[in-house]
């Protein structure tokens, strides 16, 4: 994974997504080099970036221009910029104009989770995986309860992690916000 | 418990205690109406405060003045004063001093734990119970091996708690820092 | 708090639940010795015991006559029988026939949950509290959304403990299955 | 990751090393497909048939003979005998026949952890990388130590995990033991 404090932050755009939960999603992600990777809310391209690592080629969307423009840095930054297309625009919409693809990868806090889920499944290909990855309380079950609708099984992981700062007195522990990830496979 | 919120707060001097934790300390601690209780490193008071509800007396020692000012001052603002007596100094040297108590409460964070323990135990009646909050790697550890070393068996239990905060979008889970308290009983 | 290993347990009743989850419960239910507290969903008594120490009466309530059995031989081994009354039914109809009470403890496993907390909140005193115990997502976000609906805020805190056992390698930390308490005044 | 369930099980060998923690290793690992990896304590073979897919070679050792048969039964099992050469015996000694190496993966529960440590870090090639998997208490303070003396910046994480179990009433989250991850680069 690309270390934390390598990505480009700036005010006002939210992560990037911790390197270990970045780790948990592609895992569960499991990406090959063939494959065409969506990802919803891309933020500071944290997930975008790693999944241009990976993937064949990896459509970011946000509905903010700062966090694509911010993705954009990023990617240019790692040399990853030509396998990425940024998309601006309401997730329902773009879907809308994308074929099919691999792997749907979907930050969990947008109000419209159980339609892009829906709209992400109809274009994904046959085994494609679906990674929600949810802050909310709600959305973890919002995004149970869709994958289910549509006759999936989801994996439902929540990841609770404490870094150690090493300090003069010993190894502090600081907590980090609980994370949900909850995927399955078409 | 006194909710967080009802502390005196300033800047400088760690806590209080969250709720939470405070509440799970008192628990292992079981402070009976007759009992005396030593709180090393009483910072913002809040185990001070708690434990001057349940006891019928608390020491509470700091090194820092203005812990223990501002632990004077939440006292009274909870009309908890007349049961408390604060001691300014060094925790070895303070106990030294100090007849027998039922109850000896730690703040896990010291240099001298290993010490600190082993003089409390001293003074620690029959029966009465000695609990170590950590917040380190390291002083778990010690407080585990010292306690054993003393012939007691030691209670470890490492809390991690998220609370919930109600937004527009939903119920945001915001990590705290894990604690870990170890007690046992003489 | 009553130590896990002096309930009585059978097969077929969950529980009781433990020493930690029970004292953050009570912390929550600020019982005074005044209340009438109702506790939904018994199973072997854990809340209702601790609740017997503080309360001046307890209603405790389950479906399964087993749990109701349980319940009754751990308030005797503890003598805490004259406080509680039983009683074995379907919680919303055993709910109708209580007058008023302080305290409303719900197990929130059950199907009927947002019925049973608005049945609760009808009968619950000015200043009373709800705190419902849930190990499900579903649950967690029924309950926060019952509660905004009633015109409650409510506390929403997640708990995860691992207990040390003490081995010959080592101090092994053994995870419990995490519990979130969602907790509001009237 | 290969799938928990993917794997060979035996009574009498712990692990494998559940699917995301071994994909947390394997991160803070950054195997790179010219490295050497040595995995000591390989139990049912969880982080070397992982390692075995990512690295040029792996040596996997364990005390246990039955470890050893179970992870070769698992490495053929998954196609990856030829890249792993599995050594029964004790690390210190079977360190010490090892040339260089790349990644040194470390089951934390041994007796000799500090000397396994010192021992891998004298073998292991510059910007080499140590991964202590630590699930006691002890263990995680004397990796950090080690580390520290060694002139090393450790890197420390603890993972708490729980998983989702689709049940008729809803989703149950089931605990794990926390694990905490100690990581170094030379």
């Amino acid at each position: 994974m690309i270390p934390d404090e390598d990505f480009i932050q700036i005010q006002g755009v939210p992560g990037p997504t911790k390197e270990e939960v970045r780790c948990l999603v592609m895992c569960k992600a499991r990406i090959a080099s063939k494959d065409t990777v969506v990802d919803v809310g891309c933020g500071s391209g944290g997930l975008t970036l790693e999944s241009a690592r990976k993937a064949r080629k990896v459509i970011a969307l946000d509905k903010n221009p700062e966090a694509l423009e911010l993705t954009r840095q990023n990617l240019q930054k790692h040399g990853l910029t030509p396998k990425v297309q940024l998309v601006e625009g309401d997730a329902l919409e773009v879907l809308e104009g994308i074929e099919s693809f691999d792997t749907f990868l979907v930050g969990g806090s947008s109000g419209d989770l159980p339609f892009i889920i829906k709209q992400g499944y109809e274009k994904l290909t046959k085994h494609g995986r679906i990674v929600v990855t949810s802050i909310l309380l709600e959305t973890r079950v919002e995004a149970v309860d869709t994958l289910k609708e549509l006759g999936m099984t989801p994996d439902v992981v929540e990841i609770t992690i404490a870094k150690g700062k090493i300090t003069e007195r010993g190894t502090m522990m600081l907590g980090r916000n609980p994370i949900t990830i909850i995927s399955a496979v078409k």
